[in-house]
């Protein structure tokens, strides 16, 4: 929030027993407060605390007032005829609020997005009340404004799956050591990052236990008692739960966290064809979280040797990309675990083939996290805050009344609020989320701001004028577009305006995203140079080990002597995100021709390149 | 499962080369294989490993066949024309489950609810696929049977809090020693169930960290911090997680687990009025999902001093009764914390009334776990299983094709099956969960054993006479009873019949409950003989702590001297369940007349007593 300016306090050489400095309350409260200078151009922050301390020593006593309890007895006593009166007697003492009608003063996010995206990220997820922090590091709060996006995913992804016939369960979260331990990659590639359970009360545990990171190594135990004919396959289970990999790289909210959640599906079957069919099922179905609910591009694919499950055979993976950073991150996973797993389980059926023996079932793993999340805010916000997809956004059009003034009567006021209402009446059963927000302790313009940061797709306007002509005005938060739209008719053009929005939204992040996509033939073409412009690069590749290694230690390498080096960018080297399973049409691989990028190796598919988190 | 009797092979004393032992597979995977002697009244159970070594002890070598795999690649290969073909062929290898037609064998609990409940419990969990034992003591896997019925109460549950204002969100389930201690009171009552991470991979952990026993005091911290102003209340916000309670008495699946689900609500309020009234709200709402989701009924009421929640203010609950045990359960609690923990972590607004001076907000916490589903289980199970009320039961119809013998033509068959899946079709539209049983390597007597087992609400028969009379045959599992239904008619009629279902079974559970629950005036008149024949009382009583304590003593005293003294009962002594908000109108309290059931005291209000889970 930001209020006029207090610094002149401390230039006052008057009486400072004849200045009251009264202060709303819940400014002090605040983390962040900004304060514009006299020209608008720069402002600071600082926290309430500072503010108070700020005036104290300036030689001022703090006085606070609390707007929201001077309003409520005079309304509450006075019921709807008294409201204006009640709104003129606070007047005075809402003056800071009233300001931000005209626009000098402005509530929300102080760091511009290109400026500062770290600082941006972190006060548009404050702020818009979607996270908080915890004082356990690494682990953060979901509020209701981030948790309403999961369910919504959750709800798509859970009818989707429950139709291929998966079904839903629980496992416990601890795993003993020796279970976690069955599968020797499976483990490696987890250990340094599991949390365990050594002690219980007073008591120390007999043998530690581990929190799960993954629930292989718990529900095959279960699988492999399960499973013992052809009549119990396919088994296919999902379970939405928490996980804990302790990681010590920097964490960050939403996309790298101790704790996070997700759901994990484990599935067997006989065949390898039926489980290598519903790892790309699953993975197109990752692709629609991503690209229908949340409007951000990814790219399917297959992970390279290097960067597949540890413990499995293959991993297919849906990559995104945040412009901004020019980082890709890994969106979701679905895994063939082929029969290793089956192996060390003893996962077995009888071979329909050959009579009293034993054939491994082949199985698949694959999950999606509140990574998403974090995802979604990178690709659509801006400087205003969170733009929100209308498919996630738990409230999908916000209705706000206008021009209400000293001069309007009760009966005007109340006509305005009941058309309000009304409009709200007629989302529901058009399937829109839909809020009137009328509060009365409010302006417009605190409401426009309030829900412009926490990315409402549409606001809705009504004023005298609007209702006069049977009317709304319309604001449409990604672009910004206003319009008026007829009353009568918001019944069919507001399902097909957040279609629209949702569709436009799409196309937008994935004209940028492609524009950041690079197709390059050779290494030396500037490799890291164009890295560095935020891109990924598309390149035909041997998918040797090696190479790979190769190429994150060059890039590494040049990065670092290169001028364009950004301290913080975590990773410097290049890796592989995918093998995208859409490989280039024009001028494609000549197999045994086409030569690898990076090596003197025949290049076997267009891979991409880049810097991820 | 049962066959006929291999135990005859061990008189067997002529050639032993002549004879083919064939065993179905799936029959030596099976933890408990039962076989009734030849006058049929008594049976045993041995596991399929004993049932192998019985028979390789008696001379004779295991021949396994898999009546699945048998059967597949014939009807795969012959599609619908062939099928009554590959029936024939597969006969002789069947020839064990034909016989569950004519009665003689019978899958199914092998234990009467009545004889052996523990036993009875836990062969209905296991063999019906709710539940699975886990290699982590007091942890239980949720196979999606029972997982099925919790994403039904939650579904219920998380509709009627959203209509009440309640968010839904995730805080962390990590939580530091320093917040944990906070309010002494409320974590002495927890502390000896603490699991504590000490490690993570390699590495100690600087500070041990609780896994949340409930998260009273990982969410109040933040409160502090979100909650300013009159503006900022209410906050209602709920969460489904797990939940970890290391106790070290005797686990019981559902009932007594460490590690379990539950939502949580925590809510804050400006005044003892409005959280007054939302713990009455959610208690009420506790009370539908055990009678009106799950049938089972309860007693609302209030916890007495002794039982409430360690540093609430007051606890309310609905108490549930196992008539087979004679022990009551608490079935979800709903908390007053007044403002104890506010005082605690210093959640404050500025008080309305007193310019500049803050006031502690109203707080409350309350919970629902899976708990709930063990309930149900012992209240309607029976000796045949499980008995699922409709409302949570996720197949509520099951229809099976019956009359297909090997005279059946192809076309009548395909008739048969028509006529199966399009009553299937009929349900979907009238909101009723149905399946077609049309597995083709089961018997219709092996498939009645297995829904019925299974719990379903109601099983439809169609053979060639019914489809003649354009009707269905319905049999209703808790009852037994058995009528003919006009198949036009499907529609109306079984949404009818399974609220009917829904409503007897309540009624039916109430009736038995009511009979245990006496009214008596005097300790003296038989209160541990009353106990002891699997009853609760309800008697006027003073209120007092010291006397609850008393009585507790008392009681233990006489069971352990008397002979109706029974060994499984985990805890002699009676205490109080709760304070029943619907206290007697005939012969009620006389305030200053009325004495204390068990010491010289007034009595304050009839309580009940019992012995508890």
């Amino acid at each position: 929030m930001v209020v006029a300016s207090p610094f002149t306090l401390a230039n006052f050489t008057g009486d400072k027993s004849t200045v009251l400095v009264a202060v709303e309350k819940s400014l002090l409260a605040e983390t962040a407060v900004g304060f514009r200078n006299f020209s608008g151009e720069e402002s600071i922050l600082v926290s309430g605390a500072a503010l108070r301390k700020f005036i104290e020593a300036s030689g001022f006593t703090v006085t606070e007032f609390d707007a929201a309890a001077l309003a409520a007895p005079a309304s509450a006593a006075g019921g709807a005829a008294a409201s204006p009166k009640a709104k003129q007697a606070k007047a005075p003492a809402v003056v800071e609020k009233k300001k931000e009608d005209d626009g000098a003063i402005k509530i929300g996010i102080e760091v511009k997005k290109n400026e500062d995206f770290p600082g941006w990220y972190t006060q548009v997820l404050v702020k818009t009340e979607m996270m908080d922090y915890y004082d356990v590091s690494g682990c953060y709060i979901l509020r209701p404004w981030s948790f309403k996006i999961w369910a919504e995913i959750k709800k798509f992804f859970t009818a989707e799956i429950e139709e291929l016939g998966v079904e839903e369960c629980y496992f416990p979260m601890f795993v003993s050591a020796k279970a976690l331990n069955l599968e020797k990659d499976h483990v490696e590639g987890f250990a340094p990052e599991v949390a365990w359970v050594t002690k219980a009360g007073q008591s120390d545990l007999a043998e530690p236990i581990a929190v799960r990171p993954t629930s292989e190594t718990i529900m095959y135990p279960a699988y492999a008692k399960w499973i013992q004919s052809h009549r119990d396959l396919p088994l296919r289970l999902n379970q939405w739960c928490n996980v804990v990999r302790w990681e010590f790289k920097n964490p960050q909210p939403f996309l790298r966290t101790r704790e996070f959640l997700w759901q994990e599906g484990h599935t067997a079957f006989a065949t390898k064809e039926e489980s290598d069919k519903e790892v790309r099922e699953i993975l197109e179905l990752y692709r629609r979280v991503y690209e229908e609910v949340l409007a951000v591009p990814v790219v399917p694919g297959k992970k390279s040797e290097n960067e597949k499950f540890a413990g499995g055979l293959y991993t297919t993976t849906v990559e995104g990309f945040i412009p901004t950073t020019g980082r890709a991150i890994q969106g979701a996973t679905s895994h063939s675990l082929g029969q290793n797993f089956a192996k060390m389980f003893e996962i077995t059926v009888e071979d329909p083939e050959k009579r009293g023996q034993k054939s491994f079932v082949w199985q698949n793993s694959w999950g999606l996290t509140t990574r998403t999340i974090g995802v979604m805010v990178m690709v659509h916000g801006d400087d205003k805050g969170l733009v929100l997809p209308p498919r996630c956004a738990n409230i999908q059009v916000v209705v706000v009344p206008v021009g209400i003034t000293a001069k309007t009567t009760p009966e005007e006021e109340a006509k305005i609020y009941a058309y309000v209402e009304d409009i709200v009446k007629i989302c529901k059963p058009a399937g829109v989320r839909a809020k009137a927000d009328l509060r009365d302790t409010y302006t417009p313009g605190y409401k426009f701001n309030h829900w412009e940061m926490r990315g409402v797709p549409i606001r809705l306007e009504v004023g005298p004028k609007d209702i006069a002509k049977n009317e709304v005005r319309c604001v449409i938060r990604h672009n910004g577009v206003a319009s008026q739209l007829p009353r009568d008719n918001l019944k069919k053009s507001l399902p097909q305006l957040l279609n629209q929005i949702q569709n436009d939204m799409f196309t937008k992040a994935k004209a940028e995203r492609d524009s950041h996509l690079i197709r390059m033939e050779r290494f030396e073409d500037g490799f890291v140079e164009t890295l560095d412009k935020k891109n990924m690069i598309l390149a035909p590749w041997c998918e040797r080990v090696a190479c790979e290694k190769e190429v994150k230690e060059r890039s590494t390498k040049i990065a670092l002597a290169g001028e364009a080096a950004d301290e913080k960018a975590p990773s410097m080297g290049a890796k592989t995100l995918c093998i995208p399973f859409a490989q280039p049409t024009e001028n494609p691989i000549k197999p045994g021709v086409t030569k690898c990028f990076a090596c003197d190796h025949k290049a076997v598919s267009y891979t991409l390149w880049g810097r991820s988190y």
